[in-house]
């Protein structure tokens, strides 16, 4: 078993980098403070006796060599980049109960056949450039290199270059690693094993994600003299086309979700009616045909709204991944792993999108969860037990040993 | 009559501090710009011989001298902030305006009986600093000044702090001075002159104005892994009311305009449903018993749609104004004025707000309207012709030394 008080301790030490300002987490891709986690992840890894590789997206690899020189290792990661009002837990869990394993092995010196390769991807969230899982699509081939470096930030700065500029671009060509297999423990981010009263998600599949970027234009104007009639109001069509998001996902209920969560409305000015808004529209589903229906609808109710009003609208696709079934193989030493520890279990469909669901793509591939106290995540008040981190762990630690062969 | 080419330089001049981004200007109140802009300003008026007086909020005050050491002056002027994405003429025309007032004077060498001040007031746009003419208004005694002063902009800087950073703060005690009358010359920022083909308004009237800044509170989490049923969109809910707010306004059309121009969502992450938004609603009307309706049912609308969405809603109001009636001496000379001059005019209500609604407090007021192209204003691409800008400036003109007796 690992030490789960060490594991706690790890993560209590990396939430003090990039404190959030409600008890959370501040800790954005590619900014010092993403620096400076990562710095405090190598020199964790180092003591631990690994040696650390480093891609030019930045993605880190720290190995611990297996026994077999021709055996592939054995991935296990998740990343330490956060949202900007986060918590302590969404992917930190996930690369340092990765580290965890390591020490373990090293406390009971254990071999594996394997090597065993603990991982942190850039930019997972998103939320500075987009899309989500920014790096580890890269490693699977799904987007291109330049094209991820040209991301740009709400302040025009370049992916590529921010990365430069906190220093942390490594040699290694992106995506050249063969893996023999890829484990992520991450919390739940919903509410269902906190609600079941599980202490681990086998996770079976994960759902799909569409992120459409719209952007009506209107034509800005004075709150005050511009006559009703007149008006070409990018914030009120706006109001309608979210009112059509929330539809259009519960026509799906409960097989969706569907929301905005950026929303940028220009220039801003309390006395000037809105003359451009840009928004992003997240939906999601396990199935693939639901996802395009509701693009479709979006993309449809949206140019009938704007066309009424006598606004224009355009849309860009700035994210996405279809659902994903993970590996049977995968799947079932995280059960097994998880039965033989004498944990409750039950299968999940991730919510959320992960590096596992763009690396499945190029490696065997399964993940963990443990639950989150009423499932909130994406807040700096996100919660959970040692207990769950360390039985997440241990289920983490059984299934990749396993895989990774003693 | 006055030099309309001298005019029209001068505002093509004072155009260039602050450029915006598509041909307007960006000349914010209490910036570096508006100190280079106030500093034009003064060297011009130092040019045309005035003295220029200072008060302790920023507000300026040329004076030519009268003939009589008794007579008190008549004051006209306007302001020189912009919007952030304002035009060249917004406010600007109306101290520029009174500058060739006394340039001309000065050319046909007449005394007046009275003094004439022309007046620059800080920060009339309410943009950077809520609520709108908020120096006219301490001078007029409807604000403290020290409350002015600690209004915040959305980096939270300080009014007074930053009126002492770009160095125009000055002695003189604001709202001491007692004023004759005053006089503002506007572009119309709506359609009605344009559209009616009138070279003049006549405002007899200002419509009423109510801000109220509504935060809603949801709870920030998952756009993928929360359920439908257990969100709590701020987004989502900050939506249904705009279209509530539209709803009001066109319930009283056309007597009443409403929108909101400053909408501000957090975290503000893609994947992150908002659990908190800030928006300020304008409502305008020359009732005020319209103005006290739509406020209101703003309220009582947003909190049943809170309360049923299990979301919490606060309500502020951070500016507004009742409905104004001009001084009719003053009206009458301004008709008489554009009569003589033999322009085309009629009666206008301001659809905007003006520092000569506040002054209208403090002193017989009234104010000249020229026309905007397609009544746009609030935006770059505002627009008005030469003759407009002249023929406006010579009403004015006419009004001022008329009440100002030679
Ligand atoms: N796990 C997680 O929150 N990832 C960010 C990508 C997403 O929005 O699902
Ligand atoms: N004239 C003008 O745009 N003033 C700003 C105050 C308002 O919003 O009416």
């Amino acid at each position: 078993k690992i030490d789960g008080a060490r594991l706690w301790d790890s993560l209590m030490e990396m939430a003090k980098i990039g404190p959030g300002i409600a008890g959370g987490n501040n800790r954005q891709t590619l900014t010092d403070a993403d620096a400076e986690g990562r710095a405090l992840f190598q020199s964790w890894c180092e003591a631990a006796g690994c040696t650390m590789g480093l891609d030019s997206l930045g993605n880190m690899f720290a190995t611990r060599p297996g026994i077999d020189p021709d055996a592939l290792p054995v991935y296990v990661g998740s990343h330490l980049d956060t949202q900007p009002t986060g918590g302590k837990y969404d992917g930190v869990l996930g690369v340092l109960g990765g580290l965890e394993i390591l020490r373990s092995l090293n406390d009971m010196d254990i071999k594996t056949r394997h090597p065993i390769v603990v991982t942190n991807w850039t930019n997972e969230e998103g939320t500075r450039f987009a899309p989500a899982m920014l790096a580890s699509g890269v490693f699977a081939g799904v987007h291109a290199q330049d094209w991820a470096e040209g991301r740009t930030d709400a302040e025009g700065k370049r992916f590529g270059d921010e990365l430069d500029r906190i220093g942390w671009r490594g040699e290694e060509e992106v995506g050249a690693r063969k893996m023999h297999a890829f484990f992520e423990l991450h919390i739940e981010q919903g509410p269902i094993l906190d609600a079941e009263g599980k202490e681990i998600g086998v996770v079976t599949h994960g759902q799909g994600l569409s992120w459409t970027q719209v952007t009506v234009t209107g034509k800005d104007s004075h709150t005050g003299s511009t006559p009703m009639p007149m008006r070409k109001d990018a914030g009120l069509a706006m109001a309608r086309i979210l009112e059509k998001v929330n539809e259009i996902a519960l026509s799906h209920a409960p097989h969706a979700v569907g929301a905005a969560g950026h929303i940028d409305v220009y220039p801003n000015s309390r006395n000037v009616i809105p003359g451009k808004t840009v928004f992003t529209v997240d939906f999601r589903s396990p199935e693939l045909e639901v996802i395009e229906d509701m693009e479709a609808r979006l993309r449809k109710e949206a140019q009938a709204i704007c066309d009424a009003a006598g606004l224009s609208v355009e849309f860009e696709k700035v994210g996405g991944f279809d659902p994903v079934k993970f590996d049977e193989g995968c799947v079932t030493a995280v059960r097994n792993a998880a039965e033989r520890l004498g944990f409750t279990h039950m299968n999940l469909i991730s919510g959320a999108g992960h590096d596992a669901c763009w690396i499945n793509r190029v490696a065997p591939t399964a993940m963990v969860m443990c639950p989150c106290v009423d499932g909130l995540s994406h807040n700096e008040a996100e919660e959970i037990s040692p207990e769950w981190a360390e039985a997440g762990a241990n289920v983490l630690f059984h299934a990749v040993v396993e895989t990774a062969e003693i």
